[in-house]
């Protein structure tokens, strides 16, 4: 078999079956390995951004990853955005970047970049293919990266005679390693810690925040009375009625610094020191309160849920924590607002749903109203590299196909990355993507009015405002093959919504915001 | 006033009046700054590569840098792949890009990254601001660095605290250097080999391609016999009826090969050695033949319309040369295959007009049969990053409002940056965008075959197809805010764009391929 055949093999006895694909010249003979086997799923994205996105929310729900398949420089420069995204997440990612042969390498051809210089910001391990020998072995350990833990971004350079050279063959399986829980003595030390009750927090992160680390953090706090908080952003929550609710972060500095106030301890469980999101003249910059000391339970990367357990067996704490009760707001009525848009996305969430958050000005009340829904996972955009959202939802969608996916997301950020609306539809998946239309970048306005810049005049309104011409988003969604439907007010909204998450495939609603 | 007043100040006395911009909330302040002032034009893309792509565009035309505008290392990396075709084209372009305040940089927020790693592969300058009294003269230098010669793309980093501290001054505008034509010796040696006649060829780049630097050559060509040649994808080449026509060197390395064989003498002006567009198991790499003389007359960023002058004016070549007549092929009938649909835009460009091409299956054909077209300029795509087209198209327009612009775009490329329709929109560009609609990545398809791999077999299609779902390019134009048609015919395509190329403002065609 040929490099890139070798190479396709190896990746799918190390488990990544599934390939975010936007492949060009240099990829041709990858293109042909994957045609070859039926292995490895291919999924067109028509922009790297959707690829690098769907591998990110694949990582989050499969808890493996996922390949993409990029461009050289100029492909892999678009998927950035997303890879950057994914690195805060600790998401498990192969990118395969096809290149010149290394004949052509020494020519400034049009193509030619610094492709290493491009995946370095965004990468935990980067490596260029230097010969055909080698190809298989270092996509094992560009996988072997990926894993971690903490998970990572692999990102492999092939320069395309690498893949075409005959007679290679593929290397054998490697053993993911362990994560390991925390030691005795720091389960010692953080049972000391948890005798001061709601003076200390734990602030818990990546699996810790899943169904069994919460379940354990529920009977710490309901034997010691420690808090239980959650970053702003985090990869994935798994929340709802059932199970134990956590405090999340506020994301304004000054509302952070009032919900963490005579804190004394801060814990960290998997999770690292908390920073706000800007900072501003007027403050910003780390979340640990004055006086408060912030200690390491379990370093990223480390078995959060084993370290939890065994922190509650050390407490005795084998009490069940308060549970959230199944609780949803009131249907709202009339024209929607970002409150009632929350209320009515609330109520529909499916048992067992994914929510895909990047609502921006919806986004915080949604979360904050579905509390008590039925349990579900919700995904945060944990970069801030927007564009985010619905890219994320293919890859989750792909990764639990079981699952129903509800995208919320702001039109602004939309825009990033439309096209992903046409994977869905190609490959039919379970998503209901919801828009919130409100004419711009309405957190720019609310930006502009905390530096006292505010009101915006004429040249600033041309930067953030899209309502000339207003986009039609219905339209966009029905042209790239989505159903796509408009509502105008809240029981209408209602009525769709429930309906498209009852119904297999992908579906779109543009919710006009009053 | 504060340092993003003091700032944009200093650009604009600079020469840099247009912004297209993306900003967040690390550039609240510059947008405030743009806001209070009425000398700079922002012009908002709703993603960044549209950004950075009309950057490029408006620096072909305009001569002069546009300041883009850009969110952290996420906005950035956006933007990155068509910067890196700006690079390629010696573009000026001068990135203002966010970043937290200093206070902020010690933490890792969501949105920290190594900006500076991100902006170096595609820059040739970059800087961070390091206080806020430094922040005009940073911006001073980067515009300084992007005029070059040759151009260049500069990035300056601002963390807000420099843009939000008050009292600072903008400094005195820069004297911009002038571009050197070549020496007495180099015109002496080149002459000399212009003695070969047609076993010598000039290979024209850069402001060489423009009409006055063409008419040196004709005069040249006439004088001596030399061949007139330029790279595939030069930035910019003044063409048509009247004009001294060159030879472009065909895309495949067997076609470049078997065009240029024979030369004894390749003599640079104002361009680089030729090479591949990309190498195969068969062939490619440098262009220059075996046994041919690689010499440079004029290097990159010299002054090329000068040297050429001063070139003519020592062979005492004062005959104008041979230039192009006026000549349009047949107007074609029936279906629309790549070379109908080349002669129908031939037929119809404008005088003056500009061509931006990112037509890919048709683009070759096109350029080929609008040789007697009247008079235009036609872009190429310098980088290969494709979704090109109609960010350039912008950018262009900008420039030059007195113009019709003609964006030919293939489909598959469309879907990259489809989000510059609407800012097409917005900004009532002059521009008619042709989107052919093949339904898939056809030259994918043409280099499978090349490679030896074809024909594709379904999981190859799947990643080279985009029939399943058809996308609905009219209604994606439409949802926009552009006037778009449909044609599936020749008459058909030749009476809509002869009637979109009469009516000021955006149109769009989507031209169904047979």
């Amino acid at each position: 078999m040929n490099g890139a055949d070798a190479l396709i093999q190896t990746l799918v006895e190390n488990g990544v079956d599934t390939c975010f694909a936007n492949p060009g010249t240099t990829e041709t003979h990858i293109v042909g390995a994957i045609d070859r086997t039926n292995r490895m799923r291919p999924i067109l994205g028509l922009f790297e951004g959707v690829c690098t996105g769907a591998a990110d929310g694949y990582a989050r729900l499969a808890r493996k990853p996922a390949a993409t398949l990029l461009h050289l420089g100029p492909g892999l420069a678009n998927g950035l955005c997303h890879l950057h995204n994914g690195r805060k997440a600790h998401s498990s990612i192969v990118n395969l970047i096809g290149n010149h042969p290394h004949s052509h390498l020494k020519y400034d051809a049009p193509l030619t970049s610094d492709i290493v210089g491009l995946a370095e910001p965004v990468s935990g391990w980067v490596r260029q293919v230097s010969s055909p020998e080698d190809i298989a072995q270092d996509g094992a350990d560009a996988v072997e990266a990926s894993w971690g833990p903490p998970g990572q971004v692999s990102s492999l350079i092939i320069p395309a005679d690498c893949s075409w050279t005959d007679e290679i063959e593929p290397v054998e399986k490697r053993q993911r390693s362990i994560k390991e829980p925390a030691m005795d003595k720091a389960v010692s030390t953080t049972a000391d810690l948890c005798a001061h009750g709601a003076e200390t927090a734990l602030l818990i992160g990546a699996e810790g925040l899943t169904e069994h680390g919460l379940k354990a953090a529920g009977q710490i706090a309901a034997k010691t009375g420690v808090r239980l908080i959650a970053y702003t952003f985090e990869p994935l929550m798994q929340r709802g009625a059932g199970r134990v609710p956590v405090e999340r972060i506020p994301y304004f500095p000054e509302d952070a610094e009032e919900a963490l106030r005579g804190l004394k301890h801060m814990v960290l469980c998997g999770s690292k020191e908390p920073v706000s999101f800007f900072s501003y003249p007027t403050g910003g910059g780390t979340l640990v309160p004055d006086g408060c000391e912030l200690s390491t339970f379990v370093p990223l990367g480390g078995n959060v849920i084993a370290s939890l357990q065994a922190l509650a067996d050390q407490l005795g704490a084998k009490a069940t924590g308060p549970t959230q009760s199944m609780s949803l707001p009131d249907m709202p009525n009339g024209a929607i607002t970002a409150n009632a848009a929350s209320a009515v996305i609330a109520r529909a969430i499916p048992e067992q749903a994914v929510v895909v958050d990047e609502g921006i000005t919806v986004g915080f009340p949604a979360y904050a109203q579905s509390a008590g829904s039925a349990p579900h996972d919700w995904l945060f955009i944990t970069g801030g590299g927007i564009g985010w959202a619905m890219p994320v939802a293919i890859g989750a969608a792909v990764a639990a196909p079981d699952k129903k996916i509800l995208c919320i997301q702001g039109d602004g950020g939309a825009m990033y990355t439309i096209q992903a609306l046409w994977t869905m539809a190609r490959e039919q998946l379970d998503i209901t993507t919801v828009i919130f239309s409100n004419k711009g970048y309405l957190i720019l306005d609310i930006e502009l009015e905390r530096h006292g810049l505010g009101p915006a005049g004429a040249n600033a309104h041309r930067m953030m405002d899209m309502d000339e011409p207003r986009i039609d988003f219905v339209k966009m969604a029905s042209a790239q093959g989505v159903d796509a439907h408009r509502v105008e007010d809240c029981s209408r909204f209602a009525d769709v919504l429930a309906n498209c998450l009852k119904q297999p495939g992908p579906h779109f609603i543009e919710v006009m915001m009053a």
